[in-house]
């Protein structure tokens, strides 16, 4: 049994090599190299493929899969929007992704954060780095006397819940659905309007579908409390960049956390260190003491690495030997 | 009745204020000139004085007091070591001091550290600042992931423990003096060996008591995992700098955040952005990307500096009512 492996990064060697070693009847190889018409060929001989990119698996590629006698394709991402499902479906594919790999990734991201933000880590960090070893008047808030308002219970909004009461914050929660251990321990207000009402810092774990757009606009700041921490670690459409801006210059938000942002696309995982970082709003975010910077990395740890290559790998395998992995799309 | 505070900081000011509106009936006077033999005069008319300060309350200044009628004297802080106790008690004063203040303060910064020093903040955040927007390769560790070794389970290491356990790490803890909760939750290893083997990552809760001096050794450090990660916010002398500085090189401290520092005293609370830091080793900590140094700032939070002040404003109070607050000193 052979899995041919494409894109594999230099972080995700160590988890690769680990699931080689205790699966050692299995062959396995891999390229650093994106699966394309033009790489098809380096899988020849593998049973099933394992991939991760971001550009779209399209007929011409699926074909050229096919001609090797390879129908298995196992994502190591979530995402399987760039898939061709038309001729995946007319080639006969076994498709899997990895919808769950780490929950925890990104709500412990989301509460270092915004613990961070509480408690001024930026200005103090940059008054060390030049040496000035005073405290004052850079004095941190305790995430304890917080009230939290998590929107979205869903696998990540319920783990960083558990985080904020390790600290003893007091959290309240909303959620279109709510869970019911969340409902029964009485965390839930009824509508969002109440949360934005009593919440110190917000922390945001909805999808970004239509009617999320813009949740916190100028409209939903308003409703806030003056001097609000927010937090958004799911997707940039859920923030009005130009209301958070101005929410930012007028004091309304205290301190504000991105590790989504609404322009990032063609912006985040690229190195502007040499040239102009065509985003001067973003530029501007960057450079204030407030605010918190990070380029789409909550999810970015060993353990969700980890899961990702081997759940992806598991999946192949299970293609390899004609078993449907829990983990199969159904399309 | 009035009490005058010496001392006070900006940041310590509505505290004050909040204190005094819910004390109407009490006059309350302040400067933020420190008590020697020469402000003494500042507190005439007052039944009590409220200090905070490095400088000594020597027999001079006791005596000023005293002169003056005034025969309480309550100290914002923990410490009182700089109090000449001989001439206290020969003039017969009434002390107190606020011994704890904020566990939480101190046990919230230990592990927001622990956390970025894990999720490897420092780089992450100095890219984004050069608007280098790649994540790889600065992949981060999750908090739950790890085994932490949390030494001294007093009012802060408990704190600590709480916290840990929502990102949900595996704690183990050591005390010579356990805690009977947190042993029947079987936290506990017997012994400090057992926690240096297991532990990925050391917070240090203990005094600083002359047994305690250098805790982290050559010899210690040689019993931890290679890669360990070590927290320092309760005494500078618990580590032995040259030791760490020497682990840090080998790779055997992977990560390294000190609040407290051995050479502090004389270095710490002063802006030398100005002037060459004299203290060469501080320093290269503060450079190096896998160390996150702070000026003895664990305890500065708005509810530390909250509960100093009205601790030490209402044992003023009562000293002035002929009352024994429960922080009074015996001595
Ligand atoms: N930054 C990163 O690296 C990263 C990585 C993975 C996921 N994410 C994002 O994190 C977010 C949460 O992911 P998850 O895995 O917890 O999703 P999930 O589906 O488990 O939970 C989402 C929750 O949001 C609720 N919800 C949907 N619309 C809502 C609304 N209008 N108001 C209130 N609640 C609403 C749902 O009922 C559900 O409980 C998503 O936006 C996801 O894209 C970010
Ligand atoms: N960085 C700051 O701003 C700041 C502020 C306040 C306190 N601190 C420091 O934090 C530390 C902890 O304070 P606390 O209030 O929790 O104290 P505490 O007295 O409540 O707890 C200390 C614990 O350490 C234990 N202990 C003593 N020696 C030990 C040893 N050799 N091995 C194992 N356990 C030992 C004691 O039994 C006790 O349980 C102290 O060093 C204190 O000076 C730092």
């Amino acid at each position: 049994m052979k899995v041919f492996a494409y894109g594999i990064r230099d972080d995700e060697v160590p988890a690769l090599k680990s699931w080689q070693e205790e699966n050692p009847t299995v062959e396995v190889d891999y390229t650093n190299e994106v699966l394309t018409a033009d790489t098809v060929a380096l899988a020849k001989g593998a049973n099933s493929v394992v991939t991760l990119q971001l550009d779209p698996y399209g007929a011409d590629v699926l074909e050229g899969l096919a001609d090797l006698g390879i129908k298995n394709l196992s994502l190591r991402n979530v995402g399987t929007e760039t898939i061709d499902f038309e001729a995946a479906k007319r080639l006969g594919f076994n498709l899997s992704n990895v919808p769950v790999y780490s929950p925890n990734a990104i709500a412990e991201h989301a509460m270092i954060q915004l613990s961070r933000l509480l408690r001024r880590t930026k200005p103090m960090d940059a008054k060390v780095a030049k040496h000035d070893l005073r405290w004052a008047p850079t004095i941190g808030r305790e995430v304890r006397m917080q009230t939290v308002g998590v929107i979205g219970t869903g696998n990540i909004g319920r783990k960083a819940i558990n985080i904020l009461k390790g600290f003893g914050a007091k959290v309240i929660a909303y959620d279109k659905f709510p869970n019911k251990e969340l409902q029964e321990e009485g965390l839930y207000v009824d509508t969002l309007d109440e949360l934005f009402a009593q919440a110190d810092a917000i922390s945001l774990h909805v999808p970004g579908v239509p009617e999320n757009v813009h949740l916190v606009n100028e409209e939903s700041l308003a409703k806030m409390k003056d001097g609000v921490v927010i937090v958004n670690t799911s997707r940039g459409n859920l923030i009005d960049t130009d209301a958070a801006i101005a929410a930012l210059d007028s004091g309304k938000i205290s301190d504000l956390a991105l590790d989504v942002y609404e322009g990032e696309v063609g912006i985040f995982e690229h190195d502007w260190s040499h040239e102009k970082l065509p985003d001067e709003k973003l530029a501007d975010l960057i450079a204030r003491d407030n605010v918190l910077i990070t380029p789409h990395v909550a999810f970015y740890t060993t353990k969700a690495i980890h899961e990702m290559v081997y759940q992806s790998m598991s999946a192949a395998l299970a293609f390899a030997n004609g078993q449907t992995p829990d983990n199969a799309l159904e399309y």
